[in-house]
């Protein structure tokens, strides 16, 4: 956790694996956000079998000071982990931590230049 | 299937899930595909809980006439779906078609202008 006061955080909220290596690519947007957005505290959280969960990430977030946090879940597509445990989770989260604000951004997969990113990706690189 | 004859095909492969309404960015993302590479079958194709199946699909583009098969597989992290089952359903689908080269890309978390594009839409969104 940054020791920087900072009110505003970025939660990077992926689905969590058995393999520790697949965090990797999450571990690196992470660092990479970090870098870019000094002014944020950006850490990672899972929804399952990797730690921390998203609810003992955002208490800590707010016991160090954070009032406003946004999640933003890292998942190619929206299905019962998003539309259901999401919003379980954080009406858990806006419950239990009433002063801070959170908000939470689309998923990769309803992020059209996202989409547009890897569609083009694959263009060029399918064989030709 | 498409009907032209086409001797390379494309497949994205994705985890699948539960909810229809799951696969419509692999959907956006195969016609985005199939509209900019008219030379190639682009076909989506799932891990579990949708169809087709990988097997089902790769060997109805062996039938169709299809002897380069390209697999990519649409995840954004390498776990056990990607490390243990996707080359165990490979090394079958070589052995039932031998005369077909199948060949995989990288999945989306091991490519870096990906990893980028995420990065960037983060830096963006997150609120200052």
């Amino acid at each position: 956790m940054n020791t920087i006061s900072k009110s505003s955080a970025l939660v990077l909220f992926a689905h969590g694996a058995r393999d520790a290596q697949w965090s990797e690519p999450f571990r690196a947007v992470r660092q990479a956000v970090a870098t870019r957005r000094p002014d944020l505290t950006v850490e990672l959280a899972f929804l399952e079998l990797m730690q921390p969960a998203l609810g003992d990430c955002v208490a800590q977030l707010v016991k160090d000071g954070h009032t406003r946090i946004t999640v933003a879940p890292l998942f190619l597509a929206q299905g019962g982990h998003l539309k259901k445990e999401l919003p379980r989770l954080l009406k858990d989260l806006s419950a239990r931590h009433g002063a801070a604000e959170i908000t939470v951004l689309p998923p990769i997969g309803e992020v059209t230049e996202l989409l547009d990113a890897i569609s083009t990706w694959l263009v060029d690189s399918a064989p030709r």
